[in-house]
């Protein structure tokens, strides 16, 4: 894509009022917008850092077996009466429509996938099956600080699996942390996230979320010296040492939860009586697991872990496009009419050879400020052309990030 | 997809209070699920054709040259409070947060890409430019009952244009009249789709809808017998000769609003005070243009258009999976044993070469079911693997909709 059409521009300032970093750097390089309080636009940039980390959920969620759907966000009162939450969740939006009828705008979906699961499973032979979704969810936060990785409205992927007993829900939910695994060791952020025991509520001993160590965490882990495996706070209080291994010297991290995965066990399944006829004739409840990601969280956690006091660093995964060109133009005018003949070509060349290619082909913008908001949006690889690298009929290619690139023969570079 | 792994299953009933055929035959086969009225939930059939719908949208719109960005839900009340909708508008959800401030929940999204475009527009160097987003729309219907026509919720292409005047509008306006014509001839409803004339409001003098033909329509246009360009009802009354090319013999029909392209002009961009620093240092107020598809409508209209008694017929474009293989499972062991692996092995074959194909290999499921689920689900090629085909080392390959088909040689088939 050609900066020059663009219609947003990076800004020099932040909103006042925006405190978290992710949201100061991404406002400023362009990526969203803020409506409101928790409330976002994607950008352009933003979009595209976006689709591709939907697109490496997704995959991960097909390999795993997840069949796609998408629930809708308007929920009817009495399904949320059924669970109890109606009542007892403090962040549930609640909107009357027309006939003065309540609904719940979906701050999660098991009130919606249980009752729908219970049209179609009758016999042991339906299950297990599993389906997700990439889907907006609302919660009324009371205070929305933390930029996007706290919204009051919010992408989410949920995962629900259904099984006929503890053990093969178990057998997945153990697979499942695999998933997650990778998921986030592909989006760049793997090394520093931590499988953590959590919490197991009324019905499991324990749950687990992904911890990802950043000083921007409002969570607190503690990180087992032993097995690298971490608990989280509630659980620490309880327990002196690791349920993996029972190792007892701890590291204390600052963390942002990045994902979670539960065994609801029958936890929704008994207010619906979602229920399955065995091999032997009996009526058996089925057994459940959730595993969500927020995506625009992930993608505020990615700003936060990579970032510098210039900008952020894209890792590559995820980066809207994997090479930034930048034309320095010259005012001399025959030494201008190459630079924007070489960029060009490199620019098609690269686009036909299928790499995602950002290029910088505004006029009367000065070569620090091009620099500059290069540093700021981060895509990871920079190639300037002016002047002087076409002297030595090169280009620069840097890193982002490192002050010095190396000249590449300009043949070479977009062959 | 094996569809022994499909978690739905096909229905012989659609719920009593469904009144409209596409709903009917979208929720027999397994395509949604209804949540309450208005309100559906795309299952995997669904959202497969959902997203091939999308797809052919999205590559349109980028052609077009339209940036897509992702706005959110929750809009402030005083966006809407500015353009007067707060209070005129019928069917807009009001939800209060945690702070007892007032949302509308997003019916469409002038109140909120008008002043993110304020944020970017300064000179006239930054216009003409255009976006759009594939997102959730909430209107409060008083009687949703055409089914995914015409939800309480629903996923809307919306296309916003930005210009410096009248004439740049107008021609990008045009414009957008073949990119609108190229997506429902992709879509298979390109013949019995009309380009018609609707009220301007009181900034144009016409709007333009795009109505398909179909007795189940709630609207009624007439077309023009000279040039097939159609006038809707509100026009009608006031206009005897065509707008387009003066003819005066029309030809009445019902049929569905499937698309509208409208010039707003400063409808929007006055209240919000959009303008731009022109050339000469005066300050012009911005030309818009909005252009909206709604995503399940085009998908309810396809199916209303291709059915027939038996279930859907889906154009080659949007259906599901290009090739539906029917394994007919043989009580002789050794002829069933054949048939499993030609059937897996064609299965694996089409899928290597990239071909969308579901496959029913479900036990326990009778030659007549196989046929009649086929029948509904509606997949345009039929391919029959059974004792009888294969003892001439066939199988049968017949289009949706045929009573029979061709014998081919499961060589030839599978290559």
């Amino acid at each position: 894509m050609r900066q020059s059409q663009l219609f947003t521009k990076t800004r020099k300032e932040a909103p006042k009022d925006e405190v978290a970093k992710n949201a100061q750097l991404l406002i400023r390089a362009g990526f969203v917008d803020k409506l409101q309080a928790g409330v976002y636009t994607y950008l352009p940039l933003g979009f595209l850092v976006f689709k591709k980390i939907e697109n490496i959920i997704r995959e991960e969620m097909n390999k795993a077996g997840g069949q796609e759907i998408l629930m809708p966000s308007l929920h009817p009162k009495e399904n949320w009466e059924k669970t109890g939450r109606w009542d007892t969740m403090d962040d549930l939006y609640k909107v009357k429509d027309s006939s003065e009828r309540e609904n719940a705008l979906g701050a999660t979906h098991e009130e919606v996938v249980v009752p729908l699961a219970k049209k179609f499973i009758h016999s042991y032979k339906d299950l297990p099956f599993s389906v997700y979704q990439i889907q907006n969810k609302f919660r009324m936060e009371l205070r929305a600080k933390s930029g996007i990785l706290r919204g009051r409205e919010f992408i989410m992927k949920d995962f629900y699996s259904f099984h006929k007993d503890e053990k093969d829900l178990a057998d997945f939910y153990e697979k499942m942390k695999g998933v997650y695994k990778a998921i986030f060791e592909r989006v760049g952020i793997g090394e520093k996230t931590y499988l953590t025991f959590a919490s197991g509520g009324s019905f499991s001993k324990y749950s687990h979320e992904f911890q990802t160590a950043t000083d921007a965490g409002e969570d607190i882990i503690y990180v087992c010296n032993k097995c690298s495996i971490a608990i989280n706070k509630e659980i620490k209080s309880e327990q002196k040492s690791c349920p993996e291994c029972g190792g007892e010297n701890f590291e204390e991290k600052k963390s942002i939860e990045v994902g979670n995965i539960f065994e609801l066990k029958t936890r929704y399944s008994d207010p619906f009586e979602l229920t399955y006829k065995d091999e032997d004739g009996s009526d058996k409840p089925v057994m459940m697991g959730c595993y969500g990601i927020g995506l625009g969280r992930l993608l505020g956690t990615i700003v936060e872990v990579y970032n510098d006091e210039n900008g952020i660093i894209w890792p590559e995964a995820v980066a809207p496009f994997k090479a930034h060109i930048l034309a320095f133009y010259s005012k001399d005018e025959e030494k201008n009419k190459r630079i924007v003949a070489e960029a060009d070509r490199i620019y098609e060349s690269l686009q036909s050879k299928g790499v995602d290619v950002f290029y910088d082909d505004r006029k009367d913008i000065s070569f620090g400020e091009k620099l500059k908001d290069a540093d700021l949006i981060g895509i990871p690889e920079v190639v300037i052309i002016s002047e002087k690298t076409l002297e030595k009929d090169s280009v620069e290619v840097k890193k982002r990030g490192e002050r010095q690139g190396k000249l590449v023969n300009i043949k070479e570079y977009a062959k």
